[in-house]
């Protein structure tokens, strides 16, 4: 994304890898909408969207309704996906600056600011989490991995979380190949981690979702490496559907289970993932693909677009305040307590 | 599909739903280009229409050379598809058929009949495969299952074979729900499988392949049934990639997992499922849907059509010949051997 201190610049997701069209938002209305549309997703990357979104709306705001509109536009862009933690993270920390303000002037400035610091440590967060996952890992031969959805600079700050890690890895020359899961319905693998990865000259191999079970099942991939939407205290993550399949495939492999997320994607307010709410989207992403059909007329779909992993199957959830490994109430405590 | 003794018609499963589309074979050539390009598909489908190609090309053979044009054109169909081993299956009887005529009359004559009969049988396989599964279910209360790709009467002589036992749960009110993975890349799940069933009336929601495993999670559905391309003798299974993942998810959840084929899938001249010949399709089919890209040119993509799930994670094999719990070479053997 790029700020320009009145608009922020959306990559539209949607249209990837075809085309590379740039949306300009010029309001927190503009950026709510791009969020709920999808032209941005990934957890942190709605997050820092959602607050350059907050800016924009106290930049733009009339002098004599100011700290109403701000607020509204606040109100807006919470209620544009309910999954990700990162997003309320993002405009909680929005708002406690905003409460701070005397004035629009101060206001404008102030959010401003705290929206590219958020931006800023997002991509600090990820460069130090790609260290610690690697000294976790412990790898001294290159290694092949098996990924899902997309945790790479689009979806963050710059980087990645996941993929920030495979990045890393290859960096170093420690990876020997990244399977990716195309990560139906939207995508994401496809359109845009085999995209990510080609631009880098990351050696990617694009697989069905389907496929994955037959890939680990032959052995050479060591860790499958996801990123998270949701960590709640006892260690359980919500993540792109597909996510919990991995794991319970990785623990039947003998193969490590790794989630690699920001501290802003960990909700200590919830106790297990039970309580993480999970959003369903429209029948047409499974039923559709650019319009054209691709099932009968009226036929019932179930799509949520997450799904919880437990604790119990992860080996190693990290963070840039470091890891936890084989999480559970007490290690999350330790590090975020 | 149907015969009229000069031609096979088939019902072009590439256009489904969107279009239903009739191709007339007029020749074994034709039958064997069907087969390869997936017009025809479905294990016992496969074998059927290559049965009827082989009587085809005893109708169309020249007088002076038709017992060569009768054996090539047999070659050629056995060479069309290399994993499910129906297809072989069927060759032999009506190769061993074939051996036994005297004249290119005889043989047109013959090889037809063989065919309608391998036909026929198929049909009352189904049927019967329905009676077993159901008194081994066991069901007294309606339950709901989950299935992969397409085992209706698309894949088979009629009725179906995994699909076959959810229409005789459905047909005696025992079905609560169908669940059906879409079946990434060639989406047989969402194009047939919510095709047929939407037409019979049965309550089916479709779900992408990733989404299985949350459904399993919430504890509604009681079996996981698919049907296959080749057991051996062990008890191993082929079937479309994915269904190994489902194995085990199912185990995983405490789910049953119910193969359900014809006796012509079994080999039991195959140890285990590392024998199976396991085919590679085209990237396009996961890199682009009806010509669409999806992903990034030249990215590298593997593409497996079948997956091999070991007997240890199922818990019923259900042929027209009766039921292998719990499979293994000495069950495998009582009832095959």
């Amino acid at each position: 994304m790029r700020w320009h201190g009145d608009s922020l610049d959306l990559l539209d997701q949607r249209l990837l890898p075809a085309e590379e069209h740039w949306i300009t938002a010029e309001g927190a209305g503009g950026v709510a909408q791009c969020i709920r549309d999808m032209v941005v997703r990934g957890a942190p990357a709605i997050g820092i969207s959602a607050a350059y979104g907050a800016a924009l709306a106290a930049r733009h705001a009339a002098d004599d309704n100011w700290r109403e509109e701000v607020s509204r536009a606040i109100e807006e862009l919470a209620a544009s996906r309910p999954t990700a933690v990162n997003l309320f993270w993002a405009l909680q920390r929005i708002t406690a600056v905003f409460e701070q303000c005397a004035t629009l002037k101060e206001a404008a400035t102030r959010l401003a600011d705290e929206a590219k610091a958020i931006h800023q440590e997002d991509l600090a967060a990820n460069l130090a989490m790609a260290d610690h996952a690697l000294r976790a890992m412990g790898a001294d031969q290159p290694v092949s991995v098996l990924t899902h959805c997309n945790t790479g600079a689009l979806a963050t700050g710059g980087y990645g979380t996941a993929l920030g890690v495979i990045r890393r890895l290859h960096e170093v020359e420690l990876l020997d190949r990244v399977y990716a899961d195309e990560t139906r319905p939207w995508l994401q693998g496809s359109r845009l981690t085999a995209w990510e990865l080609a631009q880098d000259g990351i050696p990617v191999t694009l697989n069905a979702d389907g496929a994955a079970a037959a890939i680990l099942a032959q052995g050479h991939v060591r860790w499958v490496i996801v990123g998270a939407d949701r960590i709640t205290a006892n260690g359980d993550v919500a993540n792109k559907i597909g996510t919990y399949s991995l794991a319970v495939l990785a623990r039947h492999h003998g193969v490590g289970f790794m989630v690699v997320a920001p501290s802003s994607t960990v909700d200590m307010a919830l106790v297990s993932g039970q309580d993480i709410p999970i959003e369903e989207r429209d029948d047409a992403e499974v039923k559709s693909i650019r319009g054209i059909p691709l099932a009968p007329d009226g036929v019932n779909v179930y799509n949520p677009v997450f799904d919880v992993t437990p604790a119990s199957l992860i080996d190693l959830i990290v963070t840039e305040k470091g890891v936890v490994r084989k999480p559970d109430r007490a290690g999350m405590d330790a590090l975020f307590g």
